[in-house]
């Protein structure tokens, strides 16, 4: 293990995804612990991870945990379902100071909503194929049934901005079938750009169904942790006082378009990093 | 510059793109010079490049042409529309072998092509940002117009395997509407995943527009240049020899799959490599 000074309750929180992604936990984690400092990471470089292996996301993620910790993070957020069902075990066994993932908070609260045991789960190739869910899920649900379902047109069509869309609706309603047929009441959003197609894929599984954004459970876990650890920041930083920073691996101006679309009240700007040096 | 030694006849040809779409270049050489020996790197790892930066393109190429060089090729293809149109220029001032694209030969029979004066390119943002095709196009008809647009949903959709498929074809009437609209006669399919398209994009365009396909013009190209230079092959393999290896920077099995539907005779193998130690 890497060794560490004693965390201090005012250090940042590390949170890292392999893109933009990841801002919808960063938000929530605004929105639920206002007086946390934060330090964000987007791995624009390299992004995206869902389509890769195991070995090359434990690779770039071990990297980020390193840059991160260069700014003396108390506890770090693994803001991808992928790097969270592929990285997170190695990183948890490899350096000593807290650090959760998206998938556990998501699985527990799907584990806790379903009535007929029926779960969906979309998401990326990776999480998908890891099938980290089915996992977490059945420990504490053994009878519950996971149908998982990898949907990869939903990021780029996130990313067109095609959110209310007929191409959408068509695409999502092609994915979603295969989880409809089976008589799911719960289906996780198991990729953190998913949140933003919720309206469509509501409309597309019906109202019968009950969508979880594991971005807000992660940080309702995230906000118990620190509280448990005694680490939560007890007061908001001074004005003047940076509360947040953003780095990319790539060029910082698209980033920032994207950002500015999911960060109430903006964000100024965003540093670029060489991340394969950490 | 990096210097070399002197080229001999019989050393690969090294040929690289982000992933797998270099591989439709790949198979022209193969059928245009068979032969040849060739070196293929797909860049799988942090593949796609076509949103990506000019810097970070640039940075990840000249990393690729160092491994290529390490298997002592006789001339690099890069067989990638964005690195093209990013990288080249950089990469030729600073390697001391000859160095081709893939947009120059596209360029030069679609300025030949059009006989109204309207050509229309598709391809990756990156590539259609640098307006690096207008460039080429305009040296040799200065008074053709070209209209370009991105298509970022067209690589996906092709990765999902839905080639002639409702959805892709609606998405091609949206993408497509705006240089339908200009009257062009002459269409570039600028990045490598697009002619699997082909026949969709056709549909939508009309029969009358004619579709430029870059990979069979750089195939030609190469070959040119590789007799200019007196360093064509002037025989095949002998048996047991191995005449075509492939290397990729994740792992190997998704490159292969799809690989395979693309070459002929199949890929048997791709080695894994850590391309950012180069």
């Amino acid at each position: 293990m890497e060794s560490t000074n004693q965390l201090q309750k005012d250090a940042p929180i590390g949170v890292f995804d392999s893109g933009v992604g990841g801002l919808t936990v960063f938000r929530e984690i605004m929105q639920q612990i206002p007086n946390e400092k934060m330090i964000y990471f987007g791995d624009t470089a390299r992004v995206p991870y869902g389509s890769k292996s195991k070995e090359t996301i434990t690779r770039f993620s071990r990297q980020i945990v390193r840059f991160l910790r260069t700014h003396h993070v108390k506890t770090i957020v693994v803001a991808c379902n992928t790097a969270s069902a592929y990285a997170l075990e190695a990183l948890q066994a490899e350096f000593d100071i807290p650090i959760i993932g998206v998938v556990e908070p998501g699985a527990k609260v799907a584990a806790g909503t379903t009535k007929n045991g029926n779960i969906g789960v979309i998401a990326t190739e990776g999480t998908i194929g890891s099938r980290i869910y089915n996992t977490y899920i059945n420990r504490l649900n053994p009878d519950a049934t996971i149908y998982g379902k990898a949907c990869p047109l939903f990021v780029p069509l996130v990313e067109e901005g095609w959110l209310n869309d007929s191409v959408t609706h068509e695409v999502a309603s092609r994915y979603l079938a295969q989880l409809t047929d089976k008589d799911i009441d719960t289906l996780i959003l198991g990729c953190t750009h998913y949140p933003l197609l919720r309206s469509t894929i509501q409309k597309v599984v019906g109202g019968r169904v009950t969508l979880v954004n594991p971005a807000y459970e992660t940080a309702v876990t995230l906000q118990h942790l620190l509280s448990d650890m005694d680490l939560l920041n007890p007061k908001a930083p001074s004005p003047g006082e940076q509360q947040y920073q953003f780095f990319v691996s790539d060029k910082a101006e698209r980033f920032l378009e994207f950002a500015n679309s999911i960060i109430e009240h903006g964000i100024p700007t965003a540093q670029t990093i060489q991340i394969e040096e950490y």
